[in-house]
Protein backbone atom coordinates (compact mmCIF):
# COMPACT_ATOMS: atom_id res chain seq x y z
CA UNK A 1 0.00 0.00 0.00
CA UNK A 2 1.08 3.36 -0.83
CA UNK A 3 2.40 5.96 2.39
CA UNK A 4 0.13 8.72 2.04
CA UNK A 5 1.54 11.99 1.88
CA UNK A 6 -0.04 15.60 3.41
CA UNK A 7 0.80 18.87 1.61
CA UNK A 8 1.97 21.21 4.24
CA UNK A 9 2.41 24.11 1.67
CA UNK A 10 2.75 25.11 -2.03
CA UNK A 11 4.37 27.85 -3.37
CA UNK A 12 4.14 28.85 -7.19
CA UNK A 13 8.37 29.59 -8.74
CA UNK A 14 9.65 29.68 -11.65
CA UNK A 15 6.92 28.55 -13.23
CA UNK A 16 6.53 25.17 -11.20
CA UNK A 17 5.73 24.11 -7.53
CA UNK A 18 7.68 24.02 -4.39
CA UNK A 19 5.97 22.20 -2.34
CA UNK A 20 6.19 20.80 1.26
CA UNK A 21 4.74 17.40 2.56
CA UNK A 22 5.12 15.21 5.67
CA UNK A 23 4.35 11.55 5.69
CA UNK A 24 4.69 8.34 8.43
CA UNK A 25 8.18 7.05 7.61
CA UNK A 26 8.70 3.32 8.56
CA UNK A 27 12.28 4.04 8.32
CA UNK A 28 12.70 6.53 10.67
CA UNK A 29 9.48 5.05 12.94
CA UNK A 30 7.72 8.49 12.59
CA UNK A 31 6.21 11.64 10.75
CA UNK A 32 9.32 12.99 8.41
CA UNK A 33 8.98 16.05 6.13
CA UNK A 34 10.59 16.70 2.52
CA UNK A 35 10.46 19.66 0.32
CA UNK A 36 10.07 19.17 -3.59
CA UNK A 37 10.25 21.52 -6.32
CA UNK A 38 8.18 20.31 -9.53
CA UNK A 39 9.61 22.22 -12.68
CA UNK A 40 7.53 23.42 -15.51
CA UNK A 41 8.44 20.61 -17.63
CA UNK A 42 6.30 17.87 -15.12
CA UNK A 43 2.91 19.86 -16.85
CA UNK A 44 3.30 16.71 -20.03
CA UNK A 45 5.93 14.68 -18.69
CA UNK A 46 8.12 12.73 -16.47
CA UNK A 47 11.49 14.42 -14.86
CA UNK A 48 14.21 12.95 -13.73
CA UNK A 49 14.69 13.54 -10.03
CA UNK A 50 18.06 15.26 -7.72
CA UNK A 51 18.04 14.90 -4.50
CA UNK A 52 20.17 17.22 -1.96
CA UNK A 53 20.69 16.42 1.21
CA UNK A 54 21.79 19.19 3.41
CA UNK A 55 23.79 19.64 6.15
CA UNK A 56 23.99 19.96 9.94
CA UNK A 57 21.30 22.09 11.64
CA UNK A 58 19.63 22.60 8.63
CA UNK A 59 15.89 21.27 7.60
CA UNK A 60 14.10 20.50 4.51
CA UNK A 61 13.69 23.94 4.04
CA UNK A 62 16.76 25.42 3.63
CA UNK A 63 18.31 24.47 0.35
CA UNK A 64 14.97 25.24 -1.63
CA UNK A 65 15.05 28.84 0.35
CA UNK A 66 18.34 29.88 0.25
CA UNK A 67 20.09 27.51 -2.64
CA UNK A 68 18.59 29.61 -5.31
CA UNK A 69 18.40 26.20 -7.04
CA UNK A 70 14.40 26.61 -8.84
CA UNK A 71 15.35 28.96 -11.67
CA UNK A 72 17.83 26.80 -13.34
CA UNK A 73 15.89 23.75 -12.63
CA UNK A 74 12.90 25.55 -14.25
CA UNK A 75 15.35 25.60 -17.26
CA UNK A 76 16.59 22.35 -17.33
CA UNK A 77 13.93 20.14 -16.01
CA UNK A 78 14.94 19.01 -13.45
CA UNK A 79 12.42 17.94 -9.86
CA UNK A 80 14.48 18.71 -6.64
CA UNK A 81 13.98 16.82 -3.48
CA UNK A 82 14.96 18.05 -0.50
CA UNK A 83 14.61 15.52 2.89
CA UNK A 84 15.32 16.73 6.66
CA UNK A 85 18.29 15.91 7.72
CA UNK A 86 17.43 14.03 10.81
CA UNK A 87 14.26 12.64 12.44
CA UNK A 88 12.64 15.04 15.05
CA UNK A 89 10.54 14.15 18.50
CA UNK A 90 11.89 10.75 19.32
CA UNK A 91 12.97 12.26 22.76
CA UNK A 92 15.57 10.72 23.18
CA UNK A 93 17.93 11.46 25.83
CA UNK A 94 20.77 13.79 24.24
CA UNK A 95 18.82 14.67 21.30
CA UNK A 96 19.25 17.99 21.15
CA UNK A 97 21.94 18.70 23.22
CA UNK A 98 23.77 19.28 20.46
CA UNK A 99 24.21 20.54 17.01
CA UNK A 100 26.29 18.32 15.49
CA UNK A 101 24.34 15.11 16.49
CA UNK A 102 20.85 13.61 17.24
CA UNK A 103 17.99 16.32 15.85
CA UNK A 104 19.52 17.92 12.54
CA UNK A 105 22.40 15.77 12.11
CA UNK A 106 21.36 12.27 11.46
CA UNK A 107 24.48 11.78 8.97
CA UNK A 108 22.95 9.43 6.51
CA UNK A 109 23.45 6.27 8.23
CA UNK A 110 21.70 3.52 9.54
CA UNK A 111 22.41 3.74 13.38
CA UNK A 112 23.13 0.18 15.01
CA UNK A 113 23.20 1.54 18.52
CA UNK A 114 19.86 1.83 20.68
CA UNK A 115 18.36 3.82 21.23
CA UNK A 116 19.44 5.69 17.84
CA UNK A 117 18.66 2.17 15.89
CA UNK A 118 15.07 2.70 16.33
CA UNK A 119 14.31 5.90 14.52
CA UNK A 120 17.83 7.22 13.30
CA UNK A 121 18.09 5.20 9.77
CA UNK A 122 18.03 8.17 7.35
CA UNK A 123 20.31 5.97 4.93
CA UNK A 124 17.14 3.70 4.33
CA UNK A 125 15.19 6.72 4.26
CA UNK A 126 16.91 9.14 1.82
CA UNK A 127 17.30 5.61 -0.68
CA UNK A 128 14.94 3.50 0.03
CA UNK A 129 11.78 5.12 1.52
CA UNK A 130 11.81 8.66 0.16
CA UNK A 131 12.52 7.45 -3.69
CA UNK A 132 9.48 5.20 -2.85
CA UNK A 133 7.21 8.14 -2.30
CA UNK A 134 8.49 10.29 -4.78
CA UNK A 135 7.91 7.46 -7.27
CA UNK A 136 4.43 6.99 -6.14
CA UNK A 137 3.06 9.84 -5.54
CA UNK A 138 5.47 12.55 -8.07
CA UNK A 139 6.03 13.26 -11.83
CA UNK A 140 9.29 11.81 -11.43
CA UNK A 141 11.36 9.19 -13.91
CA UNK A 142 12.91 7.01 -11.17
CA UNK A 143 15.04 5.66 -14.28
CA UNK A 144 16.85 9.11 -13.68
CA UNK A 145 18.58 9.86 -10.32
CA UNK A 146 21.36 12.02 -9.41
CA UNK A 147 21.94 13.11 -5.89
CA UNK A 148 24.35 16.03 -4.22
CA UNK A 149 24.54 17.23 -0.80
CA UNK A 150 26.43 19.96 1.33
CA UNK A 151 28.66 19.61 4.26
CA UNK A 152 27.23 16.53 6.38
CA UNK A 153 25.04 16.31 3.36
CA UNK A 154 27.79 16.30 1.07
CA UNK A 155 29.07 13.47 2.85
CA UNK A 156 25.96 11.28 2.55
CA UNK A 157 25.71 12.07 -1.01
CA UNK A 158 29.03 10.44 -1.80
CA UNK A 159 28.25 7.45 0.86
CA UNK A 160 25.00 7.10 -1.03
CA UNK A 161 26.63 6.78 -4.31
CA UNK A 162 29.32 4.53 -3.16
CA UNK A 163 27.14 2.00 -1.30
CA UNK A 164 25.30 1.68 -4.65
CA UNK A 165 27.55 2.04 -7.58
CA UNK A 166 25.67 2.45 -10.95
CA UNK A 167 22.44 3.61 -9.37
CA UNK A 168 22.93 7.39 -9.45
CA UNK A 169 23.61 8.90 -12.70
CA UNK A 170 25.07 11.78 -11.34
CA UNK A 171 26.71 13.37 -7.96
CA UNK A 172 28.03 16.09 -6.84
CA UNK A 173 29.13 17.69 -3.44
CA UNK A 174 29.48 21.50 -1.86
CA UNK A 175 32.25 20.96 0.58
CA UNK A 176 31.62 17.41 1.71
CA UNK A 177 32.72 15.91 5.01
CA UNK A 178 35.22 13.94 2.92
CA UNK A 179 36.94 11.68 5.57
CA UNK A 180 34.54 11.01 8.34
CA UNK A 181 36.67 9.05 10.47
CA UNK A 182 39.62 11.51 9.70
CA UNK A 183 37.16 14.26 11.94
CA UNK A 184 35.73 15.51 15.07
CA UNK A 185 32.30 15.58 13.35
CA UNK A 186 32.61 12.03 12.36
CA UNK A 187 33.72 10.58 15.13
CA UNK A 188 31.23 11.69 17.51
CA UNK A 189 28.66 10.90 15.12
CA UNK A 190 29.65 7.89 13.97
CA UNK A 191 30.46 6.67 17.71
CA UNK A 192 27.11 7.81 18.60
CA UNK A 193 25.20 5.98 15.85
CA UNK A 194 27.77 3.20 15.39
CA UNK A 195 29.37 2.20 18.14
CA UNK A 196 32.97 2.54 18.93
CA UNK A 197 34.00 -0.26 16.67
CA UNK A 198 35.76 1.95 13.82
CA UNK A 199 35.88 -1.29 11.33
CA UNK A 200 31.93 -0.53 11.09
CA UNK A 201 32.66 3.06 10.36
CA UNK A 202 34.33 2.37 7.01
CA UNK A 203 31.12 1.39 5.55
CA UNK A 204 30.26 5.21 5.90
CA UNK A 205 33.42 6.99 5.02
CA UNK A 206 33.27 8.41 1.65
CA UNK A 207 37.36 8.05 1.35
CA UNK A 208 37.48 4.67 2.87
CA UNK A 209 34.36 3.50 0.25
CA UNK A 210 36.48 5.30 -2.36
CA UNK A 211 39.11 2.96 -1.45
CA UNK A 212 37.51 -0.15 -2.09
CA UNK A 213 34.99 0.50 -4.91
CA UNK A 214 34.66 -2.21 -7.96
CA UNK A 215 33.09 -0.17 -10.19
CA UNK A 216 33.77 3.58 -10.83
CA UNK A 217 31.00 6.61 -10.24
CA UNK A 218 29.49 9.18 -12.88
CA UNK A 219 32.45 11.37 -12.65
CA UNK A 220 32.52 13.79 -9.62
CA UNK A 221 32.43 17.59 -8.84
CA UNK A 222 33.25 18.83 -5.73
CA UNK A 223 33.13 22.59 -5.02
CA UNK A 224 35.52 23.67 -1.53
CA UNK A 225 35.61 27.25 -0.77
CA UNK A 226 39.33 28.06 0.30
CA UNK A 227 38.10 29.96 3.45
CA UNK A 228 35.99 27.62 4.85
CA UNK A 229 36.62 27.84 8.71
CA UNK A 230 36.08 23.59 8.59
CA UNK A 231 38.42 23.24 5.60
CA UNK A 232 41.56 21.72 7.48
CA UNK A 233 39.78 19.72 10.69
CA UNK A 234 36.64 18.58 9.60
CA UNK A 235 36.19 18.49 5.52
CA UNK A 236 39.57 17.33 4.44
CA UNK A 237 38.75 16.93 0.42
CA UNK A 238 42.74 16.10 -0.06
CA UNK A 239 42.21 12.45 1.45
CA UNK A 240 38.68 12.07 -0.71
CA UNK A 241 40.88 13.21 -3.65
CA UNK A 242 43.82 10.57 -2.59
CA UNK A 243 40.81 8.07 -2.41
CA UNK A 244 39.65 8.72 -5.60
CA UNK A 245 43.23 9.20 -7.24
CA UNK A 246 44.31 5.91 -5.92
CA UNK A 247 40.52 3.95 -7.74
CA UNK A 248 41.03 6.00 -10.69
CA UNK A 249 37.58 7.72 -9.96
CA UNK A 250 36.79 11.38 -12.06
CA UNK A 251 36.67 13.68 -10.08
CA UNK A 252 36.62 17.50 -10.41
CA UNK A 253 37.64 19.13 -6.80
CA UNK A 254 37.49 23.10 -7.53
CA UNK A 255 38.76 25.25 -4.82
CA UNK A 256 36.98 28.58 -4.76
CA UNK A 257 39.07 31.05 -3.71
CA UNK A 258 37.91 33.11 -1.13
CA UNK A 259 34.13 31.41 -0.20
CA UNK A 260 33.28 29.86 3.45
CA UNK A 261 31.23 27.36 4.31
CA UNK A 262 27.36 29.25 3.56
CA UNK A 263 24.57 29.49 1.70
CA UNK A 264 26.65 32.20 0.11
CA UNK A 265 29.27 30.29 -1.47
CA UNK A 266 26.47 27.21 -2.18
CA UNK A 267 24.35 29.79 -4.20
CA UNK A 268 26.90 30.95 -5.63
CA UNK A 269 28.30 27.29 -7.68
CA UNK A 270 24.38 25.75 -7.91
CA UNK A 271 23.88 26.70 -11.20
CA UNK A 272 27.70 24.56 -12.38
CA UNK A 273 26.02 21.47 -10.34
CA UNK A 274 22.68 21.56 -11.40
CA UNK A 275 23.98 21.79 -15.45
CA UNK A 276 26.72 19.06 -14.45
CA UNK A 277 23.68 16.85 -12.90
CA UNK A 278 21.11 17.81 -16.25
CA UNK A 279 24.31 16.71 -18.39
CA UNK A 280 23.38 13.02 -17.85
CA UNK A 281 20.08 13.30 -16.32
CA UNK A 282 19.26 15.24 -19.32
CA UNK A 283 21.28 12.97 -21.88
CA UNK B 1 32.47 63.05 12.07
CA UNK B 2 31.74 59.89 10.21
CA UNK B 3 29.99 56.81 12.32
CA UNK B 4 32.01 53.73 12.47
CA UNK B 5 30.30 50.75 11.17
CA UNK B 6 31.15 47.26 12.94
CA UNK B 7 31.80 44.55 10.56
CA UNK B 8 29.70 41.02 11.71
CA UNK B 9 30.39 38.88 9.27
CA UNK B 10 31.07 38.80 5.53
CA UNK B 11 30.96 36.31 2.91
CA UNK B 12 32.31 35.78 -0.76
CA UNK B 13 28.72 35.26 -3.24
CA UNK B 14 29.32 35.29 -7.01
CA UNK B 15 32.74 37.07 -7.00
CA UNK B 16 31.34 39.85 -4.92
CA UNK B 17 30.84 40.05 -0.73
CA UNK B 18 27.72 40.35 1.01
CA UNK B 19 28.47 41.58 4.44
CA UNK B 20 26.26 42.38 7.56
CA UNK B 21 27.41 45.62 9.93
CA UNK B 22 26.17 47.43 13.08
CA UNK B 23 26.14 50.80 14.29
CA UNK B 24 24.80 53.39 16.35
CA UNK B 25 22.14 54.98 14.82
CA UNK B 26 20.94 58.64 15.51
CA UNK B 27 17.89 58.37 14.32
CA UNK B 28 16.76 55.10 16.15
CA UNK B 29 18.72 56.04 18.79
CA UNK B 30 20.32 52.70 19.09
CA UNK B 31 22.06 50.11 17.35
CA UNK B 32 20.88 49.07 13.95
CA UNK B 33 22.60 46.63 11.58
CA UNK B 34 22.37 46.52 7.92
CA UNK B 35 23.52 44.31 4.90
CA UNK B 36 24.75 44.85 1.69
CA UNK B 37 26.61 43.21 -1.31
CA UNK B 38 29.47 44.60 -3.02
CA UNK B 39 29.31 43.24 -6.51
CA UNK B 40 32.61 42.53 -8.35
CA UNK B 41 33.17 45.90 -10.69
CA UNK B 42 33.08 47.64 -7.07
CA UNK B 43 37.33 47.05 -7.37
CA UNK B 44 37.82 49.36 -9.67
CA UNK B 45 35.14 51.97 -9.87
CA UNK B 46 32.02 52.96 -7.26
CA UNK B 47 28.90 51.52 -8.34
CA UNK B 48 25.06 52.28 -8.38
CA UNK B 49 23.18 51.86 -5.25
CA UNK B 50 19.73 50.11 -4.80
CA UNK B 51 18.13 49.74 -1.80
CA UNK B 52 15.85 46.96 -0.29
CA UNK B 53 12.76 47.21 1.75
CA UNK B 54 11.97 43.95 3.72
CA UNK B 55 8.83 42.77 5.19
CA UNK B 56 6.80 42.48 8.44
CA UNK B 57 9.16 40.43 10.76
CA UNK B 58 11.90 40.31 8.53
CA UNK B 59 15.91 41.39 9.43
CA UNK B 60 18.58 42.77 7.47
CA UNK B 61 19.69 39.20 6.49
CA UNK B 62 15.82 38.05 4.48
CA UNK B 63 16.58 39.71 1.03
CA UNK B 64 20.19 38.57 0.81
CA UNK B 65 19.66 35.06 2.12
CA UNK B 66 16.64 34.47 0.03
CA UNK B 67 15.78 37.12 -2.19
CA UNK B 68 18.43 35.34 -5.07
CA UNK B 69 19.56 39.15 -6.09
CA UNK B 70 23.63 38.51 -5.84
CA UNK B 71 23.86 36.40 -9.29
CA UNK B 72 22.15 39.26 -11.30
CA UNK B 73 23.53 42.50 -9.27
CA UNK B 74 27.20 40.75 -10.13
CA UNK B 75 26.31 40.34 -13.44
CA UNK B 76 24.70 44.60 -13.52
CA UNK B 77 27.53 45.67 -11.02
CA UNK B 78 24.89 47.36 -8.18
CA UNK B 79 25.59 47.43 -4.59
CA UNK B 80 22.56 45.94 -2.85
CA UNK B 81 21.73 47.44 0.68
CA UNK B 82 19.15 46.00 2.89
CA UNK B 83 18.35 47.66 6.31
CA UNK B 84 17.08 45.96 9.48
CA UNK B 85 12.58 46.34 9.65
CA UNK B 86 12.87 48.01 12.89
CA UNK B 87 14.56 49.63 16.31
CA UNK B 88 15.51 46.31 18.29
CA UNK B 89 15.51 46.45 21.94
CA UNK B 90 14.18 49.49 22.76
CA UNK B 91 12.03 47.58 25.35
CA UNK B 92 8.98 49.74 25.11
CA UNK B 93 5.79 48.18 26.65
CA UNK B 94 3.90 46.08 23.63
CA UNK B 95 6.72 46.00 21.37
CA UNK B 96 6.81 42.60 20.60
CA UNK B 97 3.39 41.78 21.28
CA UNK B 98 2.57 41.37 17.47
CA UNK B 99 4.14 40.32 14.85
CA UNK B 100 2.60 43.43 12.58
CA UNK B 101 3.78 46.32 14.95
CA UNK B 102 6.93 47.46 16.61
CA UNK B 103 9.86 45.20 16.40
CA UNK B 104 10.23 44.20 12.69
CA UNK B 105 7.69 46.04 11.61
CA UNK B 106 8.71 50.04 11.80
CA UNK B 107 6.37 50.71 8.40
CA UNK B 108 9.13 52.83 7.49
CA UNK B 109 7.39 55.89 9.17
CA UNK B 110 9.06 58.44 11.45
CA UNK B 111 6.66 57.76 14.88
CA UNK B 112 5.22 61.03 16.35
CA UNK B 113 3.74 59.22 19.36
CA UNK B 114 5.08 58.34 22.19
CA UNK B 115 7.31 56.30 22.98
CA UNK B 116 7.92 55.23 19.37
CA UNK B 117 8.74 59.07 18.17
CA UNK B 118 12.29 58.56 20.18
CA UNK B 119 13.34 55.18 18.28
CA UNK B 120 10.98 54.60 15.79
CA UNK B 121 11.88 56.80 12.95
CA UNK B 122 12.65 54.73 9.61
CA UNK B 123 11.87 56.89 7.80
CA UNK B 124 15.19 59.03 8.81
CA UNK B 125 16.76 55.70 8.76
CA UNK B 126 16.73 54.88 5.19
CA UNK B 127 16.42 57.80 3.26
CA UNK B 128 19.49 59.76 5.38
CA UNK B 129 21.33 58.15 7.96
CA UNK B 130 21.78 55.12 5.99
CA UNK B 131 22.99 56.30 2.43
CA UNK B 132 25.23 58.55 4.74
CA UNK B 133 27.02 55.44 6.03
CA UNK B 134 26.98 54.23 2.66
CA UNK B 135 28.42 56.82 1.18
CA UNK B 136 30.72 57.17 3.93
CA UNK B 137 32.29 53.51 3.89
CA UNK B 138 31.64 51.91 1.05
CA UNK B 139 32.14 52.15 -2.67
CA UNK B 140 28.64 53.71 -3.58
CA UNK B 141 27.52 56.27 -6.42
CA UNK B 142 25.88 58.52 -4.11
CA UNK B 143 24.29 60.25 -7.41
CA UNK B 144 22.60 57.12 -8.43
CA UNK B 145 20.37 55.89 -5.92
CA UNK B 146 17.41 53.44 -6.55
CA UNK B 147 14.86 52.10 -3.90
CA UNK B 148 12.35 48.72 -4.17
CA UNK B 149 11.09 46.84 -1.35
CA UNK B 150 8.42 43.66 -0.59
CA UNK B 151 4.87 43.73 1.74
CA UNK B 152 5.55 46.86 4.48
CA UNK B 153 9.00 47.50 2.47
CA UNK B 154 6.85 47.80 -1.08
CA UNK B 155 4.35 50.27 0.76
CA UNK B 156 8.13 51.76 2.40
CA UNK B 157 9.88 52.45 -0.96
CA UNK B 158 7.11 54.28 -2.76
CA UNK B 159 6.27 56.46 0.29
CA UNK B 160 10.42 57.20 0.36
CA UNK B 161 10.34 57.68 -3.42
CA UNK B 162 6.82 59.79 -3.69
CA UNK B 163 7.95 62.14 -0.39
CA UNK B 164 11.43 62.97 -2.25
CA UNK B 165 10.95 63.53 -5.80
CA UNK B 166 13.76 63.66 -8.25
CA UNK B 167 16.24 61.56 -5.23
CA UNK B 168 16.13 57.68 -6.75
CA UNK B 169 16.50 57.05 -10.14
CA UNK B 170 14.74 53.57 -10.30
CA UNK B 171 11.56 52.60 -8.10
CA UNK B 172 9.94 49.25 -7.97
CA UNK B 173 7.78 46.87 -5.64
CA UNK B 174 6.88 43.60 -4.89
CA UNK B 175 3.28 43.33 -3.40
CA UNK B 176 3.35 46.55 -1.53
CA UNK B 177 1.03 47.51 0.91
CA UNK B 178 -0.14 50.24 -1.68
CA UNK B 179 -2.89 52.34 0.33
CA UNK B 180 -2.32 51.68 4.47
CA UNK B 181 -5.03 53.67 5.29
CA UNK B 182 -7.60 51.22 3.63
CA UNK B 183 -5.76 48.57 5.02
CA UNK B 184 -5.62 47.31 8.42
CA UNK B 185 -2.29 46.42 8.69
CA UNK B 186 -1.96 50.49 7.93
CA UNK B 187 -4.70 51.14 10.62
CA UNK B 188 -2.76 49.73 13.05
CA UNK B 189 0.84 50.63 12.39
CA UNK B 190 -0.30 54.42 11.55
CA UNK B 191 -2.79 54.75 14.37
CA UNK B 192 0.35 53.49 16.86
CA UNK B 193 3.28 55.74 15.08
CA UNK B 194 1.24 58.79 13.92
CA UNK B 195 -1.54 58.58 16.41
CA UNK B 196 -5.48 58.79 15.37
CA UNK B 197 -5.43 62.14 13.10
CA UNK B 198 -6.03 60.23 10.33
CA UNK B 199 -4.98 63.44 8.24
CA UNK B 200 -1.82 63.27 9.55
CA UNK B 201 -1.91 59.43 7.67
CA UNK B 202 -2.09 60.84 4.36
CA UNK B 203 1.59 61.96 4.15
CA UNK B 204 2.91 58.24 4.29
CA UNK B 205 0.43 56.57 1.98
CA UNK B 206 1.19 55.69 -1.73
CA UNK B 207 -1.86 55.89 -3.18
CA UNK B 208 -2.90 59.62 -1.35
CA UNK B 209 0.65 60.77 -1.87
CA UNK B 210 0.32 60.08 -5.92
CA UNK B 211 -2.78 61.38 -5.71
CA UNK B 212 -1.25 64.84 -5.02
CA UNK B 213 2.16 64.16 -6.54
CA UNK B 214 3.44 67.23 -8.46
CA UNK B 215 6.21 65.89 -10.19
CA UNK B 216 6.43 62.06 -11.34
CA UNK B 217 8.28 59.44 -10.59
CA UNK B 218 10.61 57.46 -12.69
CA UNK B 219 8.48 54.66 -14.39
CA UNK B 220 7.22 52.05 -11.58
CA UNK B 221 7.58 48.46 -12.08
CA UNK B 222 5.26 46.62 -9.31
CA UNK B 223 4.44 42.52 -9.19
CA UNK B 224 1.47 41.08 -7.76
CA UNK B 225 0.70 37.56 -7.12
CA UNK B 226 -2.43 36.66 -7.75
CA UNK B 227 -3.27 34.24 -4.96
CA UNK B 228 -1.09 36.10 -2.16
CA UNK B 229 -3.70 36.31 0.34
CA UNK B 230 -2.99 39.31 1.86
CA UNK B 231 -4.15 41.20 -1.79
CA UNK B 232 -7.36 41.83 -1.32
CA UNK B 233 -7.51 43.11 2.07
CA UNK B 234 -4.33 44.59 3.02
CA UNK B 235 -2.31 45.06 -0.15
CA UNK B 236 -4.84 46.49 -2.55
CA UNK B 237 -3.04 47.34 -5.42
CA UNK B 238 -5.94 48.77 -7.87
CA UNK B 239 -6.12 51.74 -5.09
CA UNK B 240 -2.73 52.88 -6.05
CA UNK B 241 -3.08 52.04 -10.38
CA UNK B 242 -6.28 54.34 -10.13
CA UNK B 243 -3.88 56.66 -8.10
CA UNK B 244 -1.25 56.04 -10.88
CA UNK B 245 -3.99 56.81 -13.66
CA UNK B 246 -5.07 59.55 -12.25
CA UNK B 247 -1.94 61.53 -12.02
CA UNK B 248 -0.29 60.70 -14.92
CA UNK B 249 2.47 58.17 -13.49
CA UNK B 250 3.67 55.22 -15.64
CA UNK B 251 3.23 52.39 -13.59
CA UNK B 252 3.56 48.18 -14.51
CA UNK B 253 1.32 46.65 -12.77
CA UNK B 254 2.14 42.26 -13.67
CA UNK B 255 -0.45 40.36 -12.04
CA UNK B 256 1.70 36.89 -11.54
CA UNK B 257 -0.38 34.26 -11.94
CA UNK B 258 -0.58 31.83 -8.93
CA UNK B 259 1.59 33.60 -7.26
CA UNK B 260 1.63 33.90 -3.31
CA UNK B 261 3.36 36.94 -0.68
CA UNK B 262 6.81 34.48 -0.02
CA UNK B 263 10.06 34.70 -1.20
CA UNK B 264 9.22 31.73 -3.66
CA UNK B 265 7.49 34.59 -5.73
CA UNK B 266 10.01 37.50 -4.90
CA UNK B 267 12.81 35.57 -5.65
CA UNK B 268 11.10 34.51 -9.39
CA UNK B 269 10.67 37.52 -10.50
CA UNK B 270 13.47 39.59 -8.81
CA UNK B 271 15.42 39.58 -11.78
CA UNK B 272 13.00 41.17 -14.15
CA UNK B 273 13.15 43.98 -11.10
CA UNK B 274 17.13 44.31 -11.08
CA UNK B 275 17.14 44.85 -14.62
CA UNK B 276 14.42 47.26 -14.46
CA UNK B 277 16.70 49.63 -12.00
CA UNK B 278 19.76 48.95 -14.04
CA UNK B 279 18.72 50.01 -17.11
CA UNK B 280 18.48 53.68 -15.20
CA UNK B 281 20.77 53.05 -12.60
CA UNK B 282 23.56 52.00 -15.19
CA UNK B 283 22.51 54.57 -18.15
Amino acid sequence: MTVPLTLLSEHRCFGGTTAFYKHASEACGGEMRFGVYVPPQAATRKVPVLYYLAGLTCTEETFLMKGGAQRVAAELGLMLVAPDTSPRGAGFPGETDSWDFGVGAGFYVDATQAPWSSRYRMFTYVTKELPELVGAHLPARMDREGLFGHSMGGHGALVCALRQPGRYRSVSAFAPISAPMQSPWGHKAFGGYLGPDQEKWREWDASELMRKQRAPLPPLLVDQGTKDKFLTEQLRPELFQDACAAAGQSLTLRKQEGYDHGYYFVSTFMEDHLRHHAATLNA
